[in-house]
């Protein structure tokens, strides 16, 4: 592979103002990457966050594929051997593929930020990398500030970059640190460091001046053979490169493969996965694999593009993973729900109006802000309820749910509940670390007399976000829980202005989804 | 002026996904972008779209100071005199100062999206520019498709150019229709296109390749004069170029003049501004204009920045009237809390100790799922506890909060709380949309007996997050609650298992840091 990626989404990713990560977000986002090609992913910098540690502990354990796991850190300090530095035996510890260390290239800030003399700064660089290759480490030496400091003081930058290269480095990454270059810069500035620097170059890049995506492209043309940067472009301040935007560049516009054949059409499903993992709602006009990003409104468009694709797309969607989407279209959308039946087994036995009557229904909740795409149990059970092909499995009596707070600042939530079934009446009450789980623990504990093989469902991810439906009155909550019985897993959705009521709606379609299925 | 710019957030911004207008919203948004100083405004095609007629006629009464209103349409229909043609009648009767035509570049296109031969399309543009020229009007050019069109066939996509400059088109404005080029792409054609073209030259570019903004510059300094685009980079799939990263970029790193002088700095406002106007919530890491655009969330970052601001920032943020924040987390380090209590006008007194036992909380809070970062009247009122400056306003004698579904589904919400003010003991009782509603509304009633001042509060805005799913419903729950009092906003956060509880914390919160206020 010509160029490779690294993937830094858990480290100068999780700098993004909004954006934090549990380990276990961290490890799933670790997988999704590995699954698609990524050579290098940049876990975080273990010296600086604790957390960190645990990640690449971890991480050995999730049984990667392709990835080098990197770890991040900076050169040693300037009173401290290497062999004494903290954070690199940090980064020692915890065992990585591969390390990460960023140095200072620009000489004022060497006198200024770290207070060193300009040679005591080569020496950092050289002590650092020669110190973790020496152990074992493939090295990637991260030239921070680099376009602004050859600028400043050119020979010094390259003279930085020479100590690394004679201390071993297997590479040296370019950073674009304060995001404000052009592309004319970096191909100027590049086109003097090849002459002088030989082993693989790299580039990392931030995206101030809104021309991430076009530096990075115009290092890679001036001979750099690793990006840097984070899948969905997060990162500090406006943030890093948006890699899926360079993978899909570089493999489509300029011809160099850079992922695994046939990873690319996963790109748009990696990119969601990892939004959802982060709960950040994603970016529609994001490039490539956003939800807009192949969506068509105006008229010409939509009539040209359905004669010929190449009059509004520039790349086929289904390239990347994505799909055309013509708005306000009822043909697309009727296609679309009879493609995602036949997928379910549903056959409308030729009756295409019912596909039309799903379609107005799903287009009518979508504006109260329900969503299927997500949401797959909830939306079998809305096809089945139109087909008249759904059983109801009980009835609702009433509940009552309740939270209380003492003066000593006790908690305790309840839940009771009273449900029919086949004509007999359960009541029963539960408690819970809160209402939902108050109330999910009633509503099973009622059901699982009449029906034992809930008792293997579990109840395994549970997400509320703030809605503003289209049709917008007040601000609707959306919940979506995810259900396991240890062999399959489902989604389901429940819409309200109360959150008791969206997570009952969203609770309720998860148990009748599995019914109907044992059924 | 050398760069002319044109805004098309009315026209072409308004084929976005999810964006509409009204014409109360058109006209509010021309105003403010000739205020900023945009030389020519696109408001819309008034054949296509009879909304935008009413646009043009009431844009006259606006006393627009510099800006001319430019009205959109196409060459004329295959069979039609110009002089018959309806939406180039339409252009003229709604007597714009300016009108933008756009033709056909790409010989296929000619052949099969509109059927004509290629010298029929060379008339069509010759005829419709002669015509609207003849009546006066200043006229542009849009050459759709034109670096696709050039690719397939060079000598024909040149010669509809020429077509429009020997009917006498005051400007061509090159598009990239698809937004699939690289800069290269865009440099390379350009390079032959002057040669051959002398009239004035513009660039309209699309961001599906990520690359619009270096598309566009690379069109500058190839000797385009005048940038087609949308403030906020909105527009059809992944939008037009992003034009106040251009206006940016032209200004501070090209270092050629754009608007009128002094008007950069309202870079920033005008971008929010219309993002109100069009109910859009901005996009937060937007360059330069972006509310995290120089935000500084990593320990080093913020010491740095705070010691010499070219560290982290490619500009002064004042410089388009942007600012400089602080973010709180626990990648944070002790300047951090320094500077931000700085800004708080919250004075250590010399005593750097608390400081870092304050940065120890917020890191033992954020593990916890705590998040200060969007939170500052929390992070307020956490540093005030910590220094002893902070009075407590109320104690809670005990609250219950309860949901009621009965078997008709019927739904209802009820809080009933007990507090004491200064030894005086209040209870109070509310209904509400939900839980934390009734909650909030029980809170607010017990209290505005003893702050009637609370009566101005209000919730503005509430965001829930699960912070570790993989625990079902028992998982952690981070609530945000925006409060307002018509004056100033600020945010707080709670977090527990129970929902209620942790919208309990941020409430409370958002009251005490009102109250401390006041005091």
């Amino acid at each position: 592979m010509k160029i490779k990626l690294l993937d830094t989404t858990l480290r100068d990713g999780s700098q993004g103002e909004g954006i934090t990560f549990t380990v276990d977000d961290k490890l799933k986002i670790a997988s999704a990457l590995d699954a698609l090609g990524i050579h290098y992913i940049e876990g975080g910098w273990p010296y600086s966050n604790p957390k960190d540690v645990e990640f690449f502990h971890r991480s050995r354990k999730i049984g990667l594929k392709n990835a080098k796991i990197t770890a991040f850190g900076s050169t040693r300090h300037k009173n401290i051997k290497a062999s004494a530095d903290k954070n690199l035996r940090a980064i020692l510890a915890v065992k990585p593929d591969c390390a990460c260390i960023f140095g200072k290239t620009w000489d004022l800030h060497v006198k200024y930020a770290i207070r060193a003399t300009p040679q005591e700064n080569l020496d950092m660089i050289y002590d650092s990398v020669r110190y973790l290759k020496k152990r074992g480490l493939e090295v990637i030496y991260d030239a921070e500030h680099f376009f602004d400091g050859y600028m400043a003081n050119p020979e010094y930058a390259l003279k930085t970059l020479e100590s690394a290269v004679s201390a071993g480095a297997d590479n040296i990454t370019l950073c674009d640190t304060n995001g404000g270059m052009l592309p004319k810069n970096i191909s100027e500035i590049l086109r003097k460091v090849t002459e002088r620097i030989l082993i693989p170059l790299g580039i990392h890049a931030h995206n101030d001046s809104d021309c991430a995506v076009a530096n990075s492209l115009a290092a890679v043309e001036s001979g750099c053979v690793l990006v840097q940067g984070t899948l969905n472009g997060w990162g500090e301040r406006c943030g890093n490169v948006n890699l899926s935007s360079i993978i899909a560049n570089i493999n489509l516009k300029l011809g160099i493969e850079c992922l695994p054949a046939g990873k690319l059409k996963f790109l748009t499903e990696t990119s969601r996965y990892i939004c959802e993992v982060a709960n950040i709602v994603p970016n529609n006009r994001q490039p490539y694999v956003g939800h807009s990003a192949f969506a068509h409104k105006g008229g010409i468009h939509v009539s040209a593009v359905a004669r010929d694709s190449s009059t509004y797309e520039h790349v086929a969607p289904s390239s990347v993973g994505n799909e055309r989407r013509i708005l306000i279209s009822e043909l697309s959308g009727r296609a679309n729900v009879l493609l995602k039946s036949g997928e379910m087994n549903i056959d409308f036995e030729k009756d295409k109006s019912s596909a039309q009557k799903i379609l107005d229904l799903i287009k009518n909740q979508e504006k109260k802000g329900y969503q299927y795409e997500g949401a797959e149990g909830s939306f079998e059970l809305l096809v089945k309820r139109q087909l008249g092909k759904y059983k109801k499995f009980f009835n609702l009596g009433g509940f009552t749910v309740s939270v209380q707070k003492n003066m000593n600042g006790v908690l305790s939530s309840q839940a009771v509940i009273k449900i029919f079934v086949a004509g007999k009446e359960e009541l029963a009450a539960a408690e819970g670390d809160g209402p939902v789980n108050a109330l999910d623990n009633a509503l099973r504990k009622a059901l699982e007399k009449f029906y034992p093989k809930l008792k293997y469902v579990h109840l395994s991810d549970f997400k509320v976000r703030i809605i503003n439906p289209t049709d917008g009155t007040g601000a609707k909550v959306r919940v979506l829980i995810e259900s396991g019985d240890g062999k399959s897993e489902w989604t389901t959705v429940g819409v309200s202005e109360n959150i008791i009521e969206a997570s009952w709606q969203a609770m309720v379609d998860a148990i009748e989804y599995k019914l109907s299925k044992a059924d």
